[in-house]
């Protein structure tokens, strides 16, 4: 590629391609995790189904149940919320953190790590309960990971930007 | 564009750009449901206040009103909860599915109809409540259409990847 | 950069990249985003602790407390939702935005207003509750800000879609 500028290392045009290895594993643990998102919906729906216990009035009256609240899909809505409230930052952080031009290894090892524990914290929160502190552990080394990208990330950007 | 390293396909750095329709699409309909949520946020606190029904003491004791559940607010809220299960998830989906080089016109179809589908789903939820299963429907086309971009994608760059 | 299409701006080819200070901003940002979210998490950790108010009975055993709904803790639960239904959006047409070739620093003050607005708006959600309409006016704000950049960004990307 020819630079006319002098400033832009050459580098940065190739942050958001296949050909980068970090971002294709990015992008590989994104869809991943929205599958694994998907599969707790499946899940809420198949515990409303089978225990009968809907959210409105229409599926109730559709489905001959009823507007309760039941302990499953509760426990299922309460995995599905801490989804909500990860992953998107998660993805967030994991995009800004390209920039700071990681190794490809390191990078991979905190996508696919995070993607990892964010799958196995759904098991043990919706499916096969486990004692804690099983499930904070498997939270705390998401947390981590997407703190770490934030962190590094921010400092990384905000020198690049006053120098 | 002069292509230095052979292995890069000079296409790749034309995703992220308004001359590739089908992310001009997608930028087009990410705002569009960004503007759709954000119709959904004003339409609770229409409710609220037209209800006075407040979610904190100070909101109440500012508005006069209470602290209280209200029907039409909580189907309103529930309509909010499965677009943030739904909406960002797609985003990401439909984020990556720009990299498996999909015809203009398909990507077209599935970004603009998951857009039409949950401006819909958002009708009948919150304002025209109608018999299910009109709302399931429409929930699942928006379902399907992140989930055919999730996987799509996971399998192109896994295979991108390990090739 | 040699163009060889002769169709695609030069200049589009820089838009994700540091060297556009515009972007940098904005990935600072969503990082101090991500950043105060999971503040607003360990502010709910640190409170379930403190008052002994568990969300699962797993937990309540492990830490001898209770599964309980505590006023504080609730109060910071929504404090986050409203997080996640006004970050995520932010970020996205904050996104979309950058493809507008925005003024650096009309952008820089959107990004950075925006952010400041939301701590603030946690802080006095979660922290040090002020009476209204306090709250409202900083989540208003920030509203409007995602408002603004989604709607301009829609409106420039439909006419050169269409053009």
């Amino acid at each position: 590629m020819v630079n006319t500028t002098g400033s832009v290392k050459p580098v940065e045009n190739f942050i958001l391609t296949l050909s980068n290895p970090a971002f294709g594993v990015y992008l590989l643990c994104a869809c991943l995790l929205v599958l694994k998102m998907m599969g707790v919906t499946l899940l809420t729906i198949y515990n409303r189904f089978r225990h009968k216990a809907f959210i409105c009035p229409e599926d109730a009256k559709w489905l001959r149940g009823q507007v309760v609240v039941n302990d499953t899909v509760e426990r299922i809505r309460r995995a599905h919320q801490n989804d909500l409230e990860n992953i998107p930052i998660f993805l967030a952080a994991g995009f800004a953190y390209l920039w700071t031009h990681p190794y490809v290894w390191l990078a991979s090892i905190l996508y696919i790590g995070f993607t990892i524990l964010r799958v196995l914290h759904t098991i043990v929160y919706a499916l096969i309960i486990l004692p804690q502190p099983t499930r904070a552990m498997l939270w705390l080394g998401g947390f981590l990971i997407t703190g770490y990208m934030a962190i590094h990330s921010a400092i990384y950007v905000f020198i690049y930007l006053v120098t």
